[in-house]
């Protein structure tokens, strides 16, 4: 309703309690502000957390979601690069282009944004949302492209890339190993593809996502359940190890076998979520020439991930496995939260509203 | 005694046990080896842990010590860089030069050396050593060079630049913190000044050693059993901490201070050995962007630290506080184990026999 | 005159003409603008090539300069980094932080900005100027600062930096040629020290500016009127030429000389403006592994300069040899302009009205 | 015929005149050697212009040919990483492991190697070669791989990587062009692709060549004699020019055309063999933050590309579009010389003799 003062909007209500209710719709508050009318929106795991209630600096009333594609409704004085009426996506992190961090392209510790949406302010789950630094926050949506794939611009495929392929600098003939074939780790699994690696090993404990990474172009797949991933990582590599050990769970485990699995000279990029403490074995890795790595994602990759994409040397569709209107977003995240049972990866969520 | 077929050596003999007897004088095995009359060696904290019995791979009757400058006695006819009455410098890492490792220039991993004097073969606390792979593990020293200076570059100077400062990859105008002022921790603050960081931050328990420090260019220095070290860094630096924060001491709690001052987006170069796992702080490190990097020494900068120290832009020299014959490596011995004591860095010995 | 509407400036009236005239003070015109009321400046060659009639796009009536410390008199509503009072460092480069370029931190090139002071806009040779994009085209100076220092951050320290020591990749140990010696030569020389080069050899026909060389730090210097320098920098380096060959003149003949000083696998960075073609001898290049490299300063290192300055790493007040009141600017010209005669490096011009 | 002591190889006899005759079959000289009987062999551009009299270091009686895999036939006593029977690539760069540009890994300028192959030693157009310093020159073959697609990772595939896209920087996401669509250019066409550019312009004189382009992954081609391929490309990239213009043909008016297509802060990586000096547009290109770069194959990938062999992620057997039995020569290389009109790419010569 585009006249209308009102909209609609997943809204958290402390620990457990969410609904789809009616808020008031954004306005303009600062002249760097832009208001986009949402297309496209997708639940990410973090949202999940959130709603636990194990993000505590989120509080209650507040519009969650972090990623969707949209089309300008207003924008500010102050914003430059957009106007009414163009479609664009909406980063994951806001940047204000102009504090120390952003000018060292390290975004996501922005002194006036970082990660905010859906999180410190209003988000992306609702029919409108208020992008504050619109001009560093958005991005232009090239005519005709693919506005779904482009969902997983948002946060996803950047994540990988950034925290799982870059810092872990993924060359060719490279032998790596994802840990954790979820969302996050499938999008490295893409994204690592950019520099070929000769053979990609992926270690889940779920075969559904197994059987998926191999459609994604893993090479080897290794139910952790069922086998031993580092006696089985190590007959893979002659018992060299990987080059470069991937860690997209956010546990201790999950982190320790990176290290059990790493050749020396390799990089262990963390991409994990972690909520306590994990165990390095110095002892073992200090003569080793060890990088380990931990970032949250910057988004500088954007404008290369959206090329790639438009060339059609990525499809991030492959992502999706759930489809439906955003005012289903209840039944939406029932099938993300039931992912194992409902093999779901990613849901896409769209405002058919005018 | 250049015609006799026996030598004085340092020889292990067990744990607590070091003899300075006479050994059989080494011979060519293999026509890519060279014999050198070691001119002047010294002793490195590694020795002291090799006597006490830390290393097990050292047996009963070897000749320790990985450090010292020479004069070429023999080559075997596979070598073709040295030629007998050549002056050199004897490497800490052995390297074939053919292996895959050394091809990528990691000769700390070489598969038929790395670090093997004084450890699986016979070192350089002797009047004679016999050095493997001589083309590739021996450097040339320029005429008129200062070879005492340049025994600092068999292992403690590359160690202090590849480990801390190159993987910690200070930048001009950073802000650094060594934890340890021990020779390595010295080492790394010498070579750091290559890049010319603003702030030098240097942490240890021994106030001798941080009066050190200081006049070899810290910038503050930091005695931690007087003064809480992360309140310390974190008013030094507005509450940022340290764009690299160098582990050069190789206990837990060290490395913990590391991530405790280290500042969003910066670096953890471990160099020092360590001998039990610590706990990695992911919950608070995995969002700000941090490098952890651990390396064996690859003596690869070797050729650089060389033109360094003959056109006099580093002066290793500052690291020798005490001076003795080779046959009074008892006592050097004693004064180096008694380092807080006796204020002793590196000691000297100086092999006077002809 | 703080209250009045009017103020002095250098206004550029066609080739060969200039004027110290009454001009409008700047007003606020975008939200993203300050207007700074000048403290210092200094004169650059590009102004003398601007006021010979050199660049075209300089028109009548426009005050040039492009370097300058001053203090903020008052800025737009879009301007968050910077209040009334601030004493602030002005960056020849105007960036607007938010298009492709600025993205990357090539604000050289950025879309809203780049070098347009005292050339597609008016300048700082002026009691006031109008500062586009505040927020990232300025810098806040630390308190007690050397402002006179500073101004040779406007330009010719980071030109030196960028384009010559980081575009030319200066490392520890490089044996570096810089021809030129006038003062972007010398911000080279002073900058590539931050890398701790062995030898740098300083090349030009003025004695004096070679002389000054060597006090700044060049190990050798060569009048290349006098000695062909091609042979000498042969001798001086046992015939392999240099690491790094620095073009800071802008000749053919010039650029010429660093390709035949230039060793196997070394970087050519060329400073210079150039106005003409040059021949590029590929034939005997092209296997030879060289990098040569072009660049407009990004200022993108700014914020390291003014950290090592403050630290006391560098001293750009050595490059000061004259100063004036700001209303004396046509004696400094002069004095500028007859450089070889006067022994003038950079002048500095003190605003010191109410 | 592996008792005799002579062998048939492809002779060079001055301008105009090769011939396939006896000769000598190679003995071992230094105990670093290695005898290599030939499996397959290919023709270089370089060993036309050999032929033709054009690289004078080449002397009547000259061996020619770089390239090829084959079996070894003895070893002297100084090779440790092969033994006879096994099966290797030849690097037509030989490179001795440790002299100064060795330990660099920039094996093309080795003090004691370099591209000696067919140039200054016999080379492996011929039953069986010598090859010096086999442990660094020579890589061992896996079982099972295609040895006639790994010819092509001799010279072709190497110096298209380094040369042209490890040198250009090829980036996810980049338009890159490529000047000369001959074997070189299509061997950089391949591996640019490691990278995962979103588009590849090939731009040549012979339609046959840019169809087969096509085929290799080429996302555009122009014919440069029927339309201006400087409004092309320009009109390709919204005006902006490439982000990399790989030189691939070794003539003034190629590496001229690069200098048009660059995109600012672009890359121009000459392949190419050059005989004369061209004209560079510094009057154009001074503040565009380009880099230009030159090299001979160092052959340091040649590791990195067997894997990529070996994997599948490649296949240099597209570059193969003749064979012939290794005393067919002298039809093969009719067929190479006449590359036009016989639609010639690489041409394999295969010995069936036992």
């Amino acid at each position: 309703m585009p006249g209308s003062k009102v909209m609609k909007a997943l809204v958290y209500h402390g620990p457990g309690k969410k609904a789809w209710e009616e808020k008031p719709k954004p306005v303009i508050k600062d002249p760097t502000d832009a208001v986009v009318k949402i297309l496209k929106t997708t639940i990410c795991g973090t949202d999940l957390h959130i709603l636990k209630g194990d993000v505590p600096a989120v509080t209650d009333g507040r519009i969650i979601g972090h990623e969707g594609v949209g089309i300008i409704e207003e924008v500010g004085k102050g914003v430059t690069n957009f106007k009414k009426g163009d479609h664009v996506l909406i980063s994951c992190i806001t940047s204000c282009g102009k504090c120390e961090y952003c000018k060292k392209q390290m975004y996501s510790q922005c002194e006036n944004g970082g990660w905010i949406l859906g999180h410190l302010i209003d988000g992306t789950q609702a029919e409108y949302v208020r992008i504050p630094h619109a001009d560093n926050s958005l991005y232009p949506i090239p005519k005709g492209a693919d506005e779904e794939a482009l969902v997983m611009l948002s946060d996803i495929l950047p994540t990988g890339l950034e925290c799982g392929v870059l810092n872990g600098k993924v060359k060719p003939g490279d032998t790596i190993a994802i840990v954790g074939a979820g969302p996050i780790g499938l999008a490295a699994l893409l994204t690592a593809q950019f520099f070929t690696p000769s053979e990609i090993i992926m270690i889940d404990l779920d075969d559904n996502r197994l059987k998926v990474a191999k459609t994604f172009g893993a090479t080897h797949t290794i139910n952790s359940e069922k086998e031993n991933p580092v006696e089985k990582v190590m007959s893979l590599t002659n018992g060299k190890g990987v080059d470069v050990a991937m860690e997209a769970v956010g546990l201790p485990v999950t982190f320790e076998l990176c290290q059990k699995i790493v050749a020396i000279g390799g990089h262990i990029p963390n991409i994990g979520v972690h909520g306590k403490s994990v165990d390095l074995f110095l002892e073992k890795l200090w003569f080793r020439n060890i990088t380990i790595t931990t970032r949250l994602v910057d988004t500088v990759t954007t404008p290369m991930l959206l090329k790639t994409v438009q060339s059609g040397k990525i499809d991030p569709r492959k992502l999706i496995t759930h489809r439906f209107k955003l005012d289903q977003i209840m039944e939406a995240y029932d099938t993300f939260e039931n992912a194992g049972k409902k093999k779901t990866l990613k849901v896409i969520m769209t405002n058919e509203n005018e």
